[in-house]
């Protein structure tokens, strides 16, 4: 099944916005086994948008189109696919009137362009939009199945969960129900994966996909098999068997992000964190607090750019900070004790290092980093150097450091990545 | 002139990454007034390359193509393109020279894959890579220039800009020289900023773009003219105009972030600041530090989330969050004034507020932010509801709590944005 993607609007053509809807329609597609050949935009205009519907139905099974569908004169979509095809439009009486509620449960009038918005091609299954006032509709035109949705994020990532992938996969008939998952790992290379699960990769019902995502590699398997439930059990044993392999290597599934993660863990333990911040200057503050319910488990943290911080508010001493200077062991380790007794929490975590690009030394170079947890009774640290531009540097500090709590709660190894070491 | 994009790599097919380098191309071609037409995505696979090549030489007077330049097998672009107009390709002994002594500077001797970038279809002009081993080329191919980069985007973009804008400006020939600057404003609507401005937007050689990447407002005011030193003095002449009429609302040009303008500010005045932040959870200092040099005016921050955290580390009073709450006028404003005595810096600023979903009452409803700065001998404070998704709301507080920043060193008066007021 081959299909393709386009998306409508002068806003994306002009460079205006950068256009996600393609990369989340693709990925969806490959999430049902299917590969999209080609994404193709267009403005507003419709010779343009009659020609690529029309090399859609030459090419492709399924053509998903995103954007063109609101009640402005740009918005083209509906038209010149109708064009394009040869077919009349029909007012929907039921779309019309559901507009209409919309906008009267705002307390305002409908206006009498939005009238476009409930006509549809003759022999379109209309897609309900939950969120918005414009009707997706798929209809078929040849050997083609298009599916045209609207052009804004919200409105059209659910409308595709919900309406279009089912389709997609009913229309798809006799071949083989297909399941995949995401296995979201942070710590280890995507060579160094791919040689630890080599077996399964090549296994007959599975096919197993990685990709990498700064500073996480995601796992992808895939499972073909005469039924869904077949396909979801096969990949519920793949997982197991990939999930027993790579340990705590595995932090999450699908959308679920690091610090979901350990906020989650923190709450159902009924235990708190606080955070010392040097060089990733609240980053892991704020991906924490990222999370609704944050407050929950987050006291609070500290981000201390200058000495008289770390002393002052850390209670680092004055003499580590002198002999050993900011960016040391015995300062991260202080920091992350002093941190820890200020907010009065179960566990407190420190950074202090060097993101560059300038203020390194010889024996402390950009890229250094100091780490450390304090928890009761104990504190670990460790040290590393990652050569890479200072966006990055933070942002895989930040991971190692919320990776550290998760695995503090879990009871397992603090570990960096296997990618450099000091 | 009629413009397109191709990218190519089966990543961007598969959605495993955003493409963002077709946004970067469109919008420095409308730079130089020069609209794009259509933009194409294919897989690494020679048929469906060729066909987009040909067509894209049936159709554009300008064909920008991505992707596929490297060394691996997958890289086809080259070959593709001479396959499809019939040229051979010939090696260019200088490349290979360049790329061999690139692997020789890092260490490394170059595999033999690496003499593929060194090959182009004849006729080409090699566009050198200043960041990486996979140089560009141009070719024209009847009424068609296709000018081929690397997918990297900094390898793309710096290639964009030094190397391809000036040869479309030359190829261009006889038209009108065309120069654009972005201007970055915060505080005003798009409609508002559109009605201030419709004069110019009107006037003959000028016309004025708008663009909204929240929470701000750009405006891109694209000059013609006959020569280029014409177009920037039209240019100065007019954003001159709209600095005197936006005044303050206007932060920065061209790339410059409201955090990078900041810095700047305080970094010329040596002067120091510090943050306090509740509900923002530690973005404001993320955003700071971001910048490299931080450390020369930002001192750091607590983010007090608990209560606990306010009164011990900020000294906010006891009192004052019993009477009136975390999410108060009296507690933003101890906050403020509590950092910036805690951290002995210039100014403080704080904020407190119920990012949402969840938290609010009637008096105080999800969305309300306090902020506050406080300066020598002087607080100020305020307050406002904006109803909208947590992230949304982080990153609107933060940019108030820089703008004020901003404010206080130009000495004009702190206000919020022109949108939503308690």
């Amino acid at each position: 099944m081959k299909a393709e993607i386009l998306t409508i609007g002068d806003e994306v053509m002009r460079g205006e916005i950068v256009d996600t809807n393609k990369s989340f329609l693709a990925d969806r597609l490959l999430g049902l086994d299917i590969e999209t050949h080609f994404q193709t935009s267009v403005r507003d205009d419709p010779p343009a948008m009659i020609d690529a519907f029309k090399r859609a139905a030459s090419r492709s099974q399924i053509a998903l189109v995103s954007g063109g569908l609101g009640p402005t004169r740009d918005d083209l979509t509906t038209d010149a696919l109708a064009e394009a095809f040869g077919l009349e439009l029909i007012l929907d009486e039921a779309s019309l009137e559901r507009i209409r509620s919309l906008f009267h449960a705002h307390g305002r009038e409908m206006t009498e362009n939005n009238v476009s918005q409930a006509r549809f091609p003759e022999g379109a299954e209309i897609l309900p939009n939950p969120l918005g006032t414009a009707p997706g509709f798929s209809i078929a035109q040849g050997m083609t199945r298009f599916f045209c949705l609207p052009g804004v994020p919200n409105e059209m990532t659910r409308m595709m969960d919900e309406q279009v992938m089912p389709r997609i996969e009913a229309a798809r008939g006799e071949g083989p129900a297909v399941r995949a998952r995401l296995l979201r790992t942070f710590g280890m290379g995507e060579s160094t994966l791919d040689d630890e699960l080599k077996d399964i990769a090549a296994s007959g019902d599975v096919s197993l996909g990685f990709r990498t995502s700064f500073p996480d590699n995601y796992l992808r398997p895939l499972a073909r098999a005469a039924t869904a439930e077949q396909a979801e059990a096969t990949l519920d044993r793949i997982c197991d068997t990939i999930k027993q392999r790579l340990g705590p290597l595995i932090y999450g599934e699908g959308e679920q992000t690091l610090e979901a993660v350990v906020g989650q863990m923190l709450a159902e333990r009924g235990m708190t964190i606080a955070v010392a911040e040097s060089c990733t200057g609240g980053l892991i503050a704020t991906r924490i607090t990222n999370n609704p319910g944050s407050s929950a488990y987050f006291a609070g943290g500290v981000v201390s750019y200058s000495n008289a911080a770390k002393s002052d508010l850390l209670g680092v001493p004055a003499a580590a900070l002198e002999e050993h200077g900011a960016v040391s062991d015995p300062v991260v380790r202080a920091m992350a004790e002093g941190v820890r007794e200020r907010f009065g929490v179960d566990i407190g975590i420190a950074t202090t290092g060097i993101s560059g690009p300038d203020g390194g030394t010889a024996s402390k170079p950009v890229g250094l980093i100091h780490i450390a947890l304090a928890r009761e009774g104990a504190v670990y640290a460790d040290s590393f150097v990652f050569r890479m531009e200072r966006t990055r540097h933070r942002l895989l500090t930040s991971q190692i450091a919320l990776d550290w709590i998760r695995r503090t709660l879990l009871g397992v190894e603090l570990v960096g990545p296997k990618w450099t070491r000091r």
